[in-house]
């Protein structure tokens, strides 16, 4: 990671510094392109790449869990929301801020999601459930750890429940 | 986000692409230096930065709790650790490679924090429950949806239980 100086050519004030990160490595999933559904039938796995080896991975098969942050590089910048919309552009749903859900037209388009493991196989980690298209750039992995979860009761509006409905199957 | 040319100045093979991301907005924290433990001692909000409003956190107050996607910017380069290591070097623990815990000198050096949300005023998202320090860029907000949490057993090893014992308390 490292400070560079700040661009203007996105929207932003130029007042904050630019973060630079380098990828760790790579998505490879069976699904190709973007799709709102369905993400339980992709199969896929994170592949690290140099100057990473096999010993950044030591001990993540006892977890049951990873959490895959990773970059959504197939947003077109035009498209990316700062405000607020209708989730999935449905006008039954409420107008709703872009931090207050997780669309992929977002700024920095950072994903992070909850996987399975599958299994560890030298620079390969296969998950289950990974919502990421293939090639998409992994900037970090984490084990899921217990503790780390939500504490205290759980809340949730109506129309996330509704827009999940048949994000996984 | 933008592509940009890799530099090739941190260990890194050169050959993965740069991802610049800009920070939407700073931690504010009653934390000021990097401690191991005890976060649930500190007051914090997350304040989002120009260009945006406060139409970005329209709705985040429906949602019980947030993923705060932040940098750990404190993080020495020289530190980073991309192989494998005793956690909080401590021998009695398995050495444990970098992306099967989530030690802060980390490569891309990204924290994630689920956070329960006190209230939203105007810019300012008042959380409890994270563990970042006062200044540190925040890159991106995602509400907590139940059905992206981890789904199956869960299962994790007895040393990071141990080092969990006091980290929110």
């Amino acid at each position: 990671m490292q400070q560079t100086r700040p661009a203007s050519d996105d929207g932003s004030s130029g007042e904050s510094d630019a973060i630079v990160m380098r990828p760790i490595g790579r998505v490879h999933s069976s699904r190709a392109t973007v799709e709102d559904d369905r993400w339980d039938a992709v199969e896929a796995f994170i592949e690290l790449e140099s100057p990473f080896t096999a010993e950044a991975l030591i001990g993540l098969d006892a977890f049951s869990h990873v959490e895959v942050v990773f970059v959504m590089d197939r947003v077109e910048p035009g498209k990316v929301e700062r405000e607020a919309r209708h989730p999935r552009n449905n006008p039954a749903w409420p107008r709703i801020g872009i931090f207050a859900q997780r669309a992929k037209n977002r700024p920095n388009a950072i994903g992070t999601t909850i996987c399975r493991i599958l299994r560890v196989e030298g620079l390969r980690l296969h998950v289950h459930g990974l919502d990421a298209v293939d090639g998409s750039p992994v900037l970090d992995l984490k084990p899921w750890v217990m503790e780390f979860g939500p504490r205290g009761g759980l809340r949730q509006p109506a129309w996330i429940t509704e827009l999940m409905q048949h994000y996984w199957e």
